[in-house]
């Protein structure tokens, strides 16, 4: 009964940190004079830059509706509230005119709505997209949804189409390339759009999520020995830095989502796949044998990935999504050594992430774990890996212990 | 004679080190198949992305004109023919139509000059114009130079006048902002294109240089207290992290171009705010006391900077434009504590940077002084800042040492 035991205090953990979380943004980051939410939260929660993300604000607002909708303890009117009054500050000032006279989402917004730059990629609109759709399920709003959807269409279309409704000027040397950022979000957006709507709005995306799919698969390189963040749209190394680069978090972060795709679709392969190549390959290369924790960025060949500085630096996010690939991969296989690794994470995490003075989590750490930057919310941390990865640990676990519980206790006991 | 022998030491290792840095990009960075210069090299000086900057290329340039033109040991053939087939690559391949039918130059371009990237700034431009001033110097090329001399108009058109040629949609959240890399950058062209050439162009760039510097001392803040990257068109500081960020190493470099500027113009109160607010201030501020060397960034309100996860990290540009500054300040005043300031500076810099296995400077340390990225050239790191600052170190030690030998040791003794 060790592991059980184990169990449960993970559970009652994550649950406790998800109700401390979701108390911090709730106090600090609503902005009560424009709407929309506080994205640059200081150790205590002072508001140290007024700026507004649409990342951050779409991804908020999808997190209280998600957390309304889904968990009995948070249904409470406060979260509804400062969901639709998120929902509505994006309507009203996120969508701007794009190039070539269809719509964007600005990437950043001044504390009264503001645009301040707007991105040349689609990650804006797919967070907007995201918050849209889910408040639409939690609020009912036709319209809503079909905005959301109507943004997923032209979203699609730059991707499968033609780019240049993004911005970007045709260069000659910029070859296309297949970032792995873009299916995954696709993905994503895929299983939001389709998750309880019925068999209708599943085969209208049913092509695009195989695609999506596919896209990421192109990713593993290297006879299966690594995942790289962005290769050639034939599926081929691409030369360079660029082509070498390695992110072990986003590449478990793809893993959960193909192990989510492969459960709706019973697609064993795909599980095996997801498993092997997404989760036990980025984990043995992005784990730091030395300090604990994984790395943010890696070089194939094992060089310095030059963009990036702070390579070695041991960020929140990754550990978030490792957490919940090897639960998840757990819930789904039982097999023992996936329920290990969870615990490896775990421990690093929980005894480094959390701010027990302050709340929240801190994000960044150095590599030797020391907390590098203080601050709990910044133009990339917001509401959203901490409390999902809380949010969907909890729920597989709560899954885990009931199945248990239902079961001999002599014959099913957790291979922990 | 202590000071002396320790000036005659420094001037000594700078000229061994400029000699073997000048050796380690002529053997490993000339690309003889497509011409200019591979930028992103290896430890040892393998090319790890074939990636050509166009900041890289410009200052490679003129860097190789400018030790060909100054200095009899580097009077080589060899030199001159790289650095022409450096301007050659640039003038054939870096220039590309700008928005609005003017000229751009790209950011980035492939091996054989095919643009990647460009830039919604004036950077590429401003090392463009400098490559090519500082080799039609060398060469006598009045059409090289008069290209150059054309860039800078529509350069200077962008800054002053009306800046949509770069690019930047406007947004009616993006507030006019005083950058100081601008009319830092403006001031180098200034002293570049005047430099040796007569009051006729003298005359033609004096308000411009004027300018140049009255924008600068903008960026003197908080009651003089601190140098911030970002003000307002007038000056003011500007809300937010945008407007407390500061970059030690930045303000020290402004603080030699004004020393420079003060010098020529004989302006011995601009020599003061220099020293006062743009050496001593920054350097204050910006030296680790715990572990010495200069922060990358910093806010001015001790918060994180939270845009730049490396901030703590200790990068070598910083201190090569410190060691100019200090010793720079030293040359134009002889007050010993600012010969002590470019000791403190040359030990921690001689002591971590340079690679003496691998030859070259090491670019990127962590916050304890190890190596934490260890190529010798990348996207932000080539042949220029590192012989810059020992060419020009060099340089003002043999006047000091010079100036020294031809005065009364017993009355003129350094201060050091």
């Amino acid at each position: 009964m060790a592991a059980v035991r184990r169990l449960e205090e993970c559970r009652e953990r994550m649950g406790r940190e998800l109700d401390a979380v979701v108390d911090f943004w709730l106090r600090y980051s609503h902005d009560s004079l424009h709407g929309g939410f506080f994205n640059c939260l200081g150790r205590d929660g002072q508001v140290y830059d007024q700026l507004k993300y649409v990342w951050l604000q779409g991804r908020q607002v999808w997190m209280y509706c998600r957390l309304y909708r889904t968990t009995q303890r948070f249904h409470r009117p406060q979260i509804l509230e400062a969901a639709k009054a998120g929902g509505e500050f994006l309507r009203r000032f996120a969508r701007v005119p794009g190039a070539g006279g269809g719509w964007k989402c600005a990437f950043c917004l001044t504390r009264d709505g503001k645009p301040v730059k707007i991105q040349r990629t689609i990650f804006s609109e797919c967070f907007y997209i995201l918050a849209l759709d889910e408040l639409a399920k939690v609020t009912g709003d036709k319209d809503m949804q079909l905005e959301g959807n109507q943004m997923m269409e032209q979203l699609v279309y730059w991707v499968q189409q033609d780019p240049s409704g993004l911005g970007r000027p045709p260069l000659a040397g910029d070859a296309p390339a297949n970032n792995m950022a873009v299916p995954m979000m696709l993905l994503c957006l895929v299983h939001q759009l389709t998750e309880g709507q019925g068999p209708d709005v599943g085969a209208k995306y049913r092509s695009l999520g195989t695609w999506c799919v596919q896209q990421i698969l192109q990713h593993i390189q290297r006879n299966g020995t690594a995942v790289l963040e962005n290769v050639s749209p034939e599926g081929a190394e691409l030369p360079g830095c660029q082509g070498r680069l390695q992110n072990p978090g986003h590449a478990l972060e793809a893993g959960w989502f193909l192990l989510q795709f492969s459960a709706e679709q019973g697609d064993q392969e795909l599980q095996r796949t997801a498993i092997d190549k997404f989760l036990e390959v980025p984990f043995k290369d992005g784990w730091d044998k030395d300090h604990g924790g994984l790395f943010y960025f890696l070089d194939v060949d094992k060089l310095c990935p030059t963009q990036q500085l702070e390579w070695n630096m041991k960020l929140w996010w990754p550990h978030c999504e490792a957490l919940i690939a090897f639960l998840m991969a757990y819930r789904q296989t039982k097999k023992p050594e996936l329920l290990q690794r969870f615990f490896q994470v775990y421990e690093y995490t929980f005894s480094h992430f959390p701010d027990c003075e302050g709340g929240e989590w801190f994000g960044y750490l150095s590599p030797e774990g020391k907390v590098a930057l203080d601050f709990k919310g910044g133009p990339f941390k917001g509401f959203f890996h901490v409390p999902r990865c809380l949010h969907m640990c909890e729920s597989i676990l709560e899954d885990l212990l009931a199945e248990n519980a239902q079961s001999d206790p002599k014959t099913e006991e957790f291979q922990g």
